[in-house]
């Protein structure tokens, strides 16, 4: 049961040598989301050997160019590939017009059903759900209206023990799969901590894309596993930060403490930085368990028992 | 005098893996002009280490994507890169409000002057003019309107013959560069062939990026250095090629036959052949100085005396 980020690109607004624009890919079950599609998105996932036609969702996080510039391509790919199943794409409000626009003057007609839904500016809203995952927001602070997500597996049911198996009528396995008590035709309870073990704790991860430092938004993201928080700049650079409203790598350090998330994930480190490097060391201090986004690198939440040790795997 | 094109993508509408879309970039005099913008093309250009803020003019062809969606990322790099000289954009009609929308929904209010200018669909208009060169339009045949471009070096002026330049006072000069005959105080005529040189030829390209065959255009192709034609498909797919309104490799060298031009210059390839080699096979009968577009190659126009070989240098 998979659970894993690919980060497809750690730049920032300008191009810089071998870093690409913000786009992510989850694998939550072998059910895939897009998570912000900049330029050159296709391509990307085209070098990772990822199937277009398995994309069931996309979310952007907002109108600016670096994170949905590849989305308009990547329609019009699946288009040409085939597509027929639907295609839900949460974004901005205007976001429709956007794609709108350029399929009318493509005279584009797609042969799939598309359904690009806006997101409203607020945090803790609950716009997906499927049997796998449930995807919530989070409103960042940036210079247009931008939307994070919190990406939630949905609790596995207990697991039997082997050893018990014969005791539970075939009838009754989904309760006791479900945390009930077993009581049999003699009136005998067999509490259900014996005759299952604990499912493997849900797993989470948010994505705070292009935000000013946001304190308010800790209480969305307490205790997730994994935190993408973008890191455009250093301390140095922390006026131009507040400016520009991106954070320094400090500042997604301080989050992640204090939200007590199991690891910190940096991206969108800003062109002028050869070697995100430097942001890592501003970031360790504050919060040890901090990680590189690099282009193409996938970050594996794995499976853990409520009394199992965290660890992470990136490839 | 440079003369040069260098091909930035020559794939089609699906990408294929190593060929980007279609983008050009033209040196004429150490001026720079885009021809389309495919999308990932301000990635290609940093690539070929071209500075941005020397592109003076954008030509579009047409609204698919494969040759306008790198347009927007461009224009917003060359805003972050501090750009302030104006930049002209000739394309379709629909592409100014494709831009507007994106720049409105960004909020980006660009530091210099940007006039989108629209393009009707005719052939032999002149659009474009500057002391280098001119540019005209070809109305191709595609299944939205689509308009290719002639580039004509403007003539330059005869050369003096350094062994007469004495004869010639300074305010005669640039007459005899135009080539005026020389009337001396005493009457004397010496004629303007024995004091110059003739000057190279104007040089000229002309490019046809998405169209079925259409003879139509000869006569405002014929005798052009080099033409770029699109050979999306082999013989073997005419059928799918009348159908999509795309050209066979033969017929790109038919027209070039026909309207005998210097080189012919293949691209846009359906993403179907690995290689473009069936292609160069099918055109060279027809056509034997046919070269083949590739990801990042310069052709060369030389320079050449009315009397001199044709040649060209591709690196």
């Amino acid at each position: 049961m998979r659970f894993e980020i690919t980060t497809l690109g750690t730049g920032a607004a300008l191009p810089a040598r071998g870093r690409y624009p913000s786009a992510q890919l989850l694998n939550v079950h072998d059910r895939l989301y897009l998570v912000d599609c900049g330029e050159g998105t296709q391509e990307r996932l085209r070098q990772a050997e990822v199937n277009f036609g398995r994309i069931a969702v996309i979310f952007i996080s907002h109108m600016h160019g670096d994170h949905y510039l590849g989305l308009m391509g990547l329609l019009s790919s699946m288009h040409l590939l085939g597509r027929q199943e639907e295609l839900i794409v949460f974004g901005p409000p205007e976001l429709k017009e956007v794609i709108d626009v350029q399929l009318r003057a493509s005279q584009t007609y797609l042969r799939y059903p598309l359904h690009i839904r806006p997101l409203a500016h607020a945090s803790g809203i609950t716009v997906f759900s499927n049997d796998h995952i449930t995807v919530s927001t989070l409103a960042l602070k940036h210079r247009v209206p931008t939307t994070g997500f919190v990406f939630r597996e949905k609790p596995v049911p207990r697991k039997l023990l082997m050893e018990k198996i014969h005791l539970i009528p075939h009838f009754a396995r989904n309760a006791v799969k479900l945390g009930e008590d077993l009581l049999l035709l003699d009136g005998t309870i067999i509490p259900n901590k014996e005759l299952t073990t604990e499912p493997p704790l849900p797993r989470s991860y948010a994505y705070c894309s292009d935000t000013a430092y946001a304190p308010e938004l800790i209480e969305h993201i307490r205790g997730v596993d994994l935190l993408y928080h973008e890191a455009t700049f250093t301390e140095e650079l922390a006026a131009r930060a507040k400016e520009t409203m991106h954070s320094t790598a400090k500042q997604a350090a301080t989050l992640a403490r204090d939200a007590q998330v199991g690891r910190l994930l940096l991206g969108h480190f800003s062109s002028r930085y050869k070697s995100p490097t430097v942001l890592l060391n501003e970031a360790l201090p504050v919060f040890e368990n901090t990680l590189l986004a690099s282009e193409g690198s996938t970050f594996t939440i794995p499976q853990r028992s409520p009394f199992g040790k965290w660890s992470m795997f990136a490839s």
